[in-house]
C-alpha cells in the first residue's frame, strides 16, 4: 500500500490534472499493444511536463523504493510499458515540444513526448526529415529510443540506435545528466547514449532527445515485384544489395500477407489475375535519388537485376498507390491482432539465412498444426511472423523453437520490438549466462534498487535461475 | 616486484617467443604514436595467438592483481596503450587472422590485430570493402574498435562504431563472452558492443571483430577547391551536405597545412600560382556514386554550388593527383610530427561552429604566442590542429582553453583519437561530476579490481578531486 502522503507528494508535482491515483486510472494508460493483455494496477499515473518534475518524481520514488515504469504512446509491442503492480508510470504524453532546430548542422532536440508524427511534420517545411520510419507514426521518440525501433527504412538508413546523437536522463536517484550532444562523432569516455538506447526504460528515463537529421531526398519509386515462390523471393535480396542501388525499403509480404493488407485498405495494385494466381510472396523496393535522371536510371538497373533473379512481373507504383501500399503495410500489425493473431515474432536472422529460416518456420508450423503469416524488413533479415495458435503452453514452444533455430543462425531475438515482459523469459533463457550477467552489473551500476521498469530484460531477480 | 612464478606461468602460455619481461623489451612495445614521450617499463609483454590465451593471461594477472593494457599496432595519438609500470602488455600482433568472410551478407569476422591495410587487401577481390577510413593503414581493428576511430569518409559512411556488429571479449576475470552478431539490427539487451567501443581498453579485452561491410562503389572524383578565407570555407560545408550530393570526403586544409603536406610528397596539383597566392585554405571534396552518369551529374551540381560559394577555383584532379593528396593528406600527423608540433588536437564541434571555433583558434593562438596549423574533417566538424608550444604548462593552458570554448559550443574534447592519457586531465576537469561517478560505475561492473588500462577515462582514481 503506497502512502496517502506519497500521493500528495506526486500530485503537488504535476497538479491534479496531470496524475491519476489507484483505482482510478484510464486504462488506456495501463498497457502498450502487446497481444498479451497483463491487467495490472499501478500506484500512479503521472504526466510530468519538465525535467525537473521527472526528477522530483524519481527521488520521491526513489525514497519510498516505488518501482517506476516510462511510458511514451504505448505502442510498443512486447509490454515494455506494461506497470509495475504499485508502481508509478511516468507518462511523457506532455513533455512533447521542439526544443530546438538546427538546419545548419541537421540537428534536432525534442522532448521525448513527441510523436514520429509530430515531427515529420514540424521537419516537412525544413527540406530535412528524420529517416527512420518504424511504421506507426504516433509512437513516441522516447519510445523509441526506448526500443531502439527501427522499420521500413532501416536498410538503408539504420535504426534509431543511428540517428540518436545524445540524451538528457534523469538517473534512478534523480540525478538529471546529459550523455553526447550536437555532434556527429566523438571519442570521449564511455557512450552510454548508446547503451540507453533499447534499454527499455530499465537504467534511466529519458527526457530529452538529440536527433541527427538527413537532406530530404526528392525523387523515389516503389517498385512492386511478385515471384512464385519465397525462396526466390529471398535469395534476390543479397544481390539487391550488392548492387549498391541502396533501396531505402526492401519488403517482402507472404502471399497470405499481402492479401490480408490490400484487402484491408481495398488496394487496387494492378497486378493482373494469372501473376497474382502464381505469386508465392511479394518484394517491395522502395528507390531514392537526389535527380531525376539517377532514379531512371536505378529503376532500369534494378528491373534488369529482378528480371534475371525470375520476377513474374515489375510494377513501378504510379506515386498515389505507392504511398497507399506502403501506409497498408504500416497497418500490418493492426490487421494481424484483427485476424486473430496470438503473438508476433520479430526476429533477426543473418539476410542470408532468411530462405533457411523460413524453411524451419514452414516445418514448425506444421508440427505444432498453427498458421504462421509473414513480412518483413528481408534486407536486414528483420522477419515479423503472426502466429495463430491459442493454446500458451503449445505457441511457447513453438516460439521457442523459432528463437532456437534462429539464434543457431546467428540472429538475435528482437530485431526492433524489444523483449519487454513478452519475450522476456525466452530471452533469459536463451542468452549465455556470462551476458546476462555483465548486463546485470551495468543495470545495478544504473539503477542499484531496481527501480526503473523491472522485470525486464536482465533484471537481477531474473537471474536466480 | 612481479614473481618469478608469474613470469613462468605467462612464458607457458604464449610461449618464449612471444614474450620479453623488463627489462629486456623491445622499445617499440612500450608507447604509441602520442607527442607526449613517457618511459614506462611494463613486467611482460605478451602476443597471445588464440583467445584463449589472452583469457589465461587475464586470469593469472587478476589474481595476482597486475594490470593490463591492450595493444594494436601502437599508431594511437593518445597514449591510450601506454602501458601501466610494472603491468602486462597484451599485444594482439600475431591474432591478425580474417576469421570468416560472408560476401552475402556483407560480414567478415576477423581477429583484432589484423590491419586496415591487411583487411583492404584482404577484401579487394570480393567488391566490398570496410569503408571506414582512419588514414593510418597500419592501425589494427582493435584499435580503431577501442578509439572508435573515424577517418576521412566518416562524413558519408560513419565511424568505426557504426561498422561493428559484434564482439567476442575477455573479461576482467578471464570470462569469454560474445555480444551482438552478424546481424544489421537488434532490439535484444543493452548494446554492450556499443558500449566497448570507444572504451580504450577499459572495460575489457576484444578477441574478435565481427564488421559489417559494403558494396565498394566504382566511380569517384576527387575534387580540389581553394578559398580565398578560412572562413568562406567553412561556410560552404553545411551546403555541400545539405545537397543531399553525399560526399564521401569533405576536408579542408589550411594554406599552411596544405604547404607542408604537398611539400613534403613532392606533390604538384596544377594550382596556378595566381590562385596559390590568393588561398587561405582549400577544401577536398570526394564524389563516389554507382555508376559514371551520376558522377557527371554529381560534379556538375557540385561544380554550381562551390561556384555561388565564391569558390577561388574548382580543380577536378585526375585519377593520379587526387590519390597522391589522399595519400598525403593521410601522413599530415607524420608532417606535423617532423616539424616539431608539440600537440594534436582533435576536437570535434556542431559543424555550423567550425567558423566560431577557428575564430577563436586564432585568438587563442595570438594570445599565447603559439602557432596553430589545422586541417580536419570539416564535413563532421572535427577539427585537428597542430599546436607549435613547447612551454608544457602554457600549452596545457592554450588547450585547455580551446577544450572550454568547444565545449561551449556544444562540442566534445576527441572527434576520434580518445582521451588517453593526453586528454585525461582535461576530460576530468571538464566533464560532469555526475556523468564521470556513472561511468565510474560502468567501469566497476565491467572491471571491479579497476586492472584494465588504468588510469584512463572515468577511472576511479581520478575521481577523488
Amino acid at each position: 500500500m503506497m502512502s496517502e502522503a506519497l500521493r500528495e507528494e506526486l500530485t503537488a508535482i504535476v497538479g491534479t490534472s496531470s496524475s491519476t491515483f489507484s483505482p482510478h486510472h484510464n486504462v488506456d494508460d495501463l498497457h502498450d499493444e502487446s497481444l498479451h493483455v497483463r491487467h495490472v494496477e499501478p500506484f500512479a499515473v503521472l504526466r510530468p511536463t519538465s525535467t525537473d518534475q521527472v526528477a522530483d518524481i524519481v527521488r520521491a520514488a526513489a525514497r519510498d523504493g516505488v518501482p517506476i515504469t516510462a511510458r511514451g504512446s504505448g505502442t510498443g509491442l512486447s509490454g515494455g510499458a506494461t506497470p509495475a503492480p504499485g508502481g508509478i508510470v511516468v507518462s511523457f504524453e506532455l513533455m512533447n515540444q521542439v526544443v530546438r532546430l538546427d538546419t545548419n548542422d541537421h540537428v534536432i532536440v525534442v522532448q521525448p513526448g513527441l510523436t514520429l508524427r509530430e515531427l515529420n511534420e514540424y521537419l516537412k517545411p525544413t527540406g530535412l526529415r528524420y529517416p527512420v520510419y518504424p511504421g506507426e507514426l504516433s509512437g513516441s521518440i522516447g519510445g523509441n529510443v526506448n526500443t531502439n525501433a527501427g522499420g521500413m527504412r532501416a536498410v538503408r538508413h539504420g535504426v534509431t540506435r543511428q540517428h540518436v546523437l545524445g540524451l538528457e536522463l534523469v538517473l534512478a536517484d534523480g540525478t538529471i545528466l546529459r550523455t553526447g550532444g550536437p555532434v556527429v562523432k566523438s571519442s570521449s569516455g564511455y557512450d552510454l547514449t548508446q547503451l540507453v538506447i533499447g534499454s527499455e526504460g530499465t537504467l534511466a528515463l529519458v527526457t530529452e532527445v538529440t536527433l541527427k537529421l538527413s537532406p530530404a531526398l526528392e525523387h523515389s519509386a516503389t517498385v512492386l515485384v511478385p515471384f512464385d515462390t519465397l525462396d526466390a523471393i529471398t535469395r534476390v535480396v543479397p544481390s539487391v544489395i550488392a548492387s549498391g542501388l541502396q533501396p531505402s525499403m526492401l519488403e517482402y509480404l507472404d502471399v497470405r500477407t499481402m492479401s490480408a493488407v490490400t484487402a484491408a485498405a481495398s488496394l487496387e495494385l494492378g497486378v493482373s489475375a494469372a501473376v497474382a494466381a502464381s505469386a508465392a510472396a511479394y518484394l517491395i523496393v522502395v528507390l531514392e535519388t537526389r535527380t531525376s535522371e539517377q532514379l531512371d536510371g536505378d529503376i532500369v538497373d534494378l528491373g534488369t537485376l529482378l528480371d534475371d533473379a525470375e520476377a513474374l512481373e515489375v510494377y513501378v507504383l504510379p506515386e498515389h498507390a505507392a504511398h497507399r501500399l506502403i501506409e497498408a503495410r504500416e497497418r500490418m500489425f493492426w490487421v494481424t491482432k484483427e485476424a486473430g493473431a496470438n503473438e508476433i515474432v520479430d526476429i533477426v536472422v543473418p539476410r542470408s539465412t532468411v530462405p533457411a529460416f523460413l524453411d524451419e518456420v514452414a516445418r514448425v508450423a506444421k508440427r505444432h498444426q498453427a498458421s504462421i503469416a509473414g513480412c518483413g524488413h528481408v534486407g536486414d533479415g528483420n522477419v515479423h511472423l503472426s502466429v495463430f495458435l491459442a493454446d500458451d503452453e503449445d505457441r511457447e514452444r513453438l516460439t521457442r523453437e523459432l528463437f532456437v533455430f534462429g539464434l543457431g543462425l546467428g540472429g538475435q531475438i528482437s530485431g526492433e520490438h524489444g523483449i519487454g515482459l513478452d519475450k522476456r523469459d525466452h530471452y533469459v533463457a536463451l542468452t549465455d549466462p556470462s551476458l546476462l550477467d555483465l548486463q546485470r552489473r551495468v543495470k545495478i551500476a544504473f539503477d542499484p534498487e531496481g527501480l526503473l521498469n523491472p522485470h525486464r530484460l536482465s533484471d537481477a531477480s531474473l537471474l536466480t535461475r
